[in-house]
């Protein structure tokens, strides 16, 4: 029997660069980044910005311009920059997809055009994924607007939209041409988004880095009374992190370990149980109190770290406990029907069950079970914290 | 100002296997390949199967489900296989792959799943873009039927759909996990589909392998009356080329460079203005025809080696020409719609428009440009070159 081996490596790269101001006309680093191309001419951009950012910034889609017609020799805007619904609930509906092709096909954005999306998590996931399957990979320059997106997901090499009722059904790995950082765009954020996006933070503090989690915690007050330098650091620390675990793991996921998941399996569940009107970033702060706690309960995470974690978290302004996490299965009496998560979580990775939880703060295990009725108490006790604390001081846990 | 920089390197691979009897249960090809996932466990199948084959092959369920049977402790099937309709025209029907994405979700294929497409190119485009934008990537088994997918398109990195009437619009770099060349498919192809696939290893014997065309040459009696080891050895050599290929240069087609896309920007616009009636190796074999001529006009190739090309072509069964080479370009009089082809080429790529012209056989050169007048004159030869073939021998050329 014949048979030809294939093999061989494919090389990505691309930098995450920090900046304010990035479209007044005197701000060079668009350019230079565009510049890393090597094109002779001036190379074809479309934007695409994300509703809620242009609203909170109405001169923004004139700043662009402006910024391109002062740099006429080096960008070109294809079209006027779109402006496009963001926010999870965005990625449910697959006719805002089949509008961003249409602009591809429209405009001519070919592979070394770029479509420039400017926004929030979810745009950015909805516009990469709609930039990855238009002429097999349209490159993407992502420009994150909150905190979630700079500091986690934006920085990544994902996209996604969802499908039949479940989170990130559809999407590709597929490494942006760069991404750009413009603290700028925090300052317009709601305080809901400036704090949601902490949680990512974190998270990947809690696995990977105690002394990161330190830091957080001596920057909790001023974080809260929204320091941008605080946030600054903060965000840089949690985005290397989550890159330098891109590269040095299993980047396009082709194994079941997803160790920056830690706290996920409910988050995506909760969001769909709240019809997205959940963050992202508040619904991983509940998913990594329920996996604190759960661990707590099995005996793995000592009973002053779990306090620990939850007062961070609740002293941040996160909610620990929402009614949706004690919503029962339908037609499954005492059943939670969170714990559907767990079985959506790993069919949509595969292969077997794989979850992080910790042993101690900066250092995370992975687990292939988890105890059902162990689960349904840690819910109980989130509860029963919640209303503690709502009793003390009802205006503190939006 | 702060950055970071991003690098990585993915690894991939995967073996092309040839076979006679897949589905014999006494041939235990497929069970090993899918062993090499280490899996403890039976592995989850969903097979897709292109109508044309199911029909051709009445008994291939049936004898799927006992294959099955046979190795239960290595595969399980999670459901009866599936029939699709194949053949380019299905790449333009977006409810196929919602259908192929929505057995994906109801029948919980996850990314240690194995999707297996037996078909067509189309439909192994068809069902590989469905298997990369599910999940980000479940597993992709390809067992092409036809001979231009066991030797070009089946054993490459690519899928795809046509969207906005463009060949191709949609799709991904997406290498599979394995595929498998049975020959026994090939027994019951038309005659047009034995011939089709043979303008593909023509396409890289011209380019890149003088003494492959040669071999070609010399077996081209042979290749008219369906001698299947003049066949097998022609789809391996052909299958080998590609593969060298890909991992030789750009395997994920960052540049703008694409010398298997000889023959190829014509052909895609021929298909489409055949509505895909034309086959896709028939329209190559017009394709190289006309690039072939063009060369010979714009003096980089001999007049004799351009005539060898044609006449080969010409044995082997190929038209050379169809009235659609000569259609005009809704209001631009004298100006030939084909020549459309070269933008649309362009954009798909991005960046230059860059075409692969033969100096010699066995050796291709880019150019940048296409004098629209020569290629204008080029169609204007092959219809005549086509006429006086059909006054002497009106049969031949179907």
């Amino acid at each position: 029997m014949r048979s030809i081996q294939q093999s061989f490596q494919v090389h990505f790269q691309y930098g995450v660069y920090f900046t304010e101001g990035l479209f007044k006309p005197v701000n060079p680093l668009l350019v230079n980044v565009l510049q890393q191309d090597g094109h002779a001419t001036a190379r074809k951009l479309l934007f695409v910005i994300d509703s809620g950012v242009a609203a909170a910034h109405p001169s923004l889609v004139q700043n662009i311009e402006a910024y391109a017609t002062h740099h006429a020799g080096a960008v070109t805007l294809l079209a006027k920059p779109l402006v496009v619904p963001g926010g999870e609930a965005s990625k449910n509906d697959p006719q805002l997809v089949q509008d961003l092709l249409e602009a591809v096909n429209d405009f001519g954005v070919c592979r070394h055009s770029y479509l420039v999306a400017i926004g929030g998590g979810a745009l950015l996931d909805m516009a990469g994924y709609a930039a990855a399957i238009a002429h097999r990979g349209i490159r993407l320059v992502r420009i994150p607007t909150t905190v979630l997106s700079q500091n986690d997901s934006g920085v990544g090499v994902k996209n996604s939209v969802n499908a039949f009722h479940k989170k990130n059904f559809l999407g590709t790995f597929a490494p942006p041409f760069a991404v750009i950082n413009d603290s700028d765009f925090l300052l317009t954020l709601e305080d809901r988004d400036w704090r949601a996006g902490m949680a990512e933070a974190i998270k990947v503090a809690l696995i990977k880095d105690a002394a990161f989690y330190t830091s957080i915690r001596q920057d909790a007050a001023k974080l809260v009374a929204r320091d941008m330098g605080a946030m600054q650091d903060q965000i840089f620390r949690c985005a290397q992190m989550h890159m330098e675990h891109i590269s040095g793991g299993d980047p396009f996921e082709k194994g079941s370990s997803r160790p920056l998941d830690f706290g996920h399996w409910a988050a995506h569940k909760l969001e769909q149980l709240t019809n997205y009107d959940l963050r992202h970033g508040e619904a991983v702060a509940i998913g990594i109190a329920l996996d604190v706690v759960y661990a707590t309960l099995a005996g793995m995470l000592s009973q002053e770290e779990c306090e620990d974690i939850l007062t961070l978290l609740t002293d941040l302004g996160f909610a620990l406990y929402i009614p949706e996490l004690s919503q029962q299965a339908p037609g499954a009496e005492n059943r939670l029907l969170i714990l559907n998560g767990l079985n959506e979580f790993r069919e949509h990775l595969g292969g077997q069950l794989t979850i992080m939880l910790l042993t101690k703060i900066g250092q995370g295990v992975e687990v292939h079970h988890m105890d059902e009725a162990l689960l349904t108490k840690a819910v109980a006790l989130l509860q029963e914290r919640h209303q503690q604390q709502q009793e003390k001081a009802p205006a503190q846990t939006v």
